[in-house]
């Protein structure tokens, strides 16, 4: 018995906003104070730093679950099943539905609900439920997806992680910069085909960890004290991620029994280049090697951080050749790594 | 290998607000215009269909993962659990953490990182995530902590409820008498012990149904347009659980094997009095039989409707012998159900 992606979608909103767009933004420190730089050298570091230039968001009458929905459908022609013999629809998120304009969060009915009434499935076996579980939620949503059919109680799951942060945003924080929305699906099935999902490991660092990203004030203070924006506190995340992250691909890698010259690629969530770049070095030089070339796709520097959203696009684009200098074969091992808000840490081996 | 509940725990907020202190509020139809009722004629008729009295709120510094924590601990101790032997921690609820006060839910950490984070617990390997899916949330988790015991990579999960619904009311609609808060929770083990889960069914109804319980406007039309409230469209809602939720009950027992003759408890998602009774008469009418006595124990009159938290509460004050009339004996079968927004609906046949 092998559980296998069978097929995948995504979507990628139409509204690109470029790091000039962020020129006339006025950037505050925490403490409300006035950055003392201009915005072109605020920029250009962020630029070096994260590796972002644009970033995607969606459009005004659009929300999270039709991002989600989008990729979805697509996901489901990609692996050409019949949509009423999904045993679980599986949506990960952050925010829930956040409408342009507006600060709250509408997660009632859920997101699942939503995309499974927009996609017309009658059949009501199919479970829809929603997983908040930070950046990581849709590689443990396929997680929680292999565990239904392990125990099962399912067949055919689709999973899709999709986010709008750009809702959620604090213009007056650098860190707005990061953001972006989008969405990414896969059908996940029992198969007798080779290969598929090899091993996982999932961790959830909450000791001291819990709130180094958080739901926090406008680093404007003459704001209404009463909202609240997406919040990190970078410099820990990145030393968290750092020490935590290599540690967890390995152990996965040796749950597996795979040997590290066999991985091909390594799909990271996409929050910050150089973050992802020190946390593939440091993984490689626990098997004291170097990071090969072009062993890790990035999408970053055109889609930002989509949150749940980044890691099935990323594998949806090199699945259906539509990213230059990566391509899977039949048997590729594929490293699936996530790290995010809660702090929580998961990775999976797969065999393509 | 059987699954059983080993521990239980549930936290009731000591905010009592009685229907009389109803009699002031400004109650209006859904486009706005007066209801000619005077309240006191509103109360009664509210209290005659659903049952309820009383019902309780959160203290106003306390917030919805609060509430899980404290029930949480409780179940912890029942168990008698090394706190840090818990593979998973599962959070069920609809709102996240609606400060007093304020619109926006906050669920950036989600609810079970916040909770793992209280209770104090340094394992990494535990596994804090929330699911979204209705009233039905917490039943749901404990489904799905069934199934990775049975997938083999869990063997201890702590399954939490908890809302505070308190906190999404518009009190301008009478249905906003119907919402309470509160907590409960329970410890999902792999035990040798003889019983425990013996089977389960869950549908998700999104065709027509997905947004009959939905995030809507004030009935009060002179607000602000863009804040949202917890709505539901009651007719439809009952109509809908008395054609669907006896079935999924009856195909549960089916499953399970059992005989409706064996059930001594049916533990039952308390939105509204009539309507529990109206179901479970319907169940029992499937079998061509009355319902029999003190088999459907009900805390709605105290506790209102506290979404998640309900069937969790109920089946603590039971097992810890404080509802009067009501008790489990070792090799009981009780049949837990809920239905709720999405819509979803769920069963559960459990042997004590």
């Amino acid at each position: 018995m092998n559980i296998k992606i069978t097929g995948s979608g995504s979507h990628i909103p139409g509204t690109i906003e470029k790091n000039k767009d962020f020129n006339q933004h006025t950037f505050l420190n925490t403490d409300g104070s006035a950055i003392t730089n201009e915005n072109e050298v605020i920029i250009e570091k962020f630029k070096a730093i994260t590796g972002i230039d644009e970033r995607r968001y969606a459009k005004d009458n659009l929300t999270s679950s039709d991002l989600g929905f989008f990729a979805a459908e697509k996901a489901i022609i990609n692996a050409n099943i019949d949509k009423e013999t999904l045993d679980y629809i599986i949506v990960a998120h952050n925010f829930g539905d956040v409408k342009h304009n507006t600060i709250q969060s509408d997660i009632l009915p859920c997101l699942a609900s939503r995309i499974k009434h927009n996609l017309r499935i009658k059949n009501p076996k199919c479970v829809a439920y929603d997983i908040l579980f930070g950046c990581p939620g849709w590689i443990e949503g396929v997680i929680q997806a292999q565990a239904f059919i392990k125990a099962g109680i399912a067949k055919k799951c689709l999973v899709i992680g999709s986010e709008t942060l750009s809702r959620v945003v604090d213009k007056y924080d650098r860190d707005s910069m990061i953001y972006s929305d989008g969405a990414g699906a896969a059908i996940v099935e029992l198969t007798e085909d080779t290969g598929g999902i090899l091993a996982h490991e999932t961790a959830s660092f909450t000791y001291d960890e819990a709130y180094y990203l958080f739901f926090g004030k406008s680093n404007n203070q003459t704001l209404d004290n009463d909202t609240r924006y997406i919040k990190m506190d970078g410099r820990k995340i990145y030393e968290f991620a750092l020490t935590n992250v290599p540690k967890a691909m390995k152990t996965c890698l040796e749950k597996a029994g795979v040997s590290i010259n066999d991985v091909k690629k390594i799909l990271i969530h996409q929050a910050n280049e150089k973050m992802d770049e020190a946390i593939v070095k440091r993984f490689y030089k626990l098997f004291k090697m170097q990071m090969p070339e072009n062993i890790m796709p990035m999408i970053i520097d055109k889609l930002g951080n989509s949150s749940v959203a980044t890691v099935p696009t990323l594998y949806d684009l090199i699945r259906n050749n539509k990213l230059e200098h990566h391509s899977f074969s039949k048997g590729d091992i594929i490293l699936f790594a996530s790290v995010g808000a809660g702090m929580h840490i998961n990775a999976v081996v797969y065999q393509y």
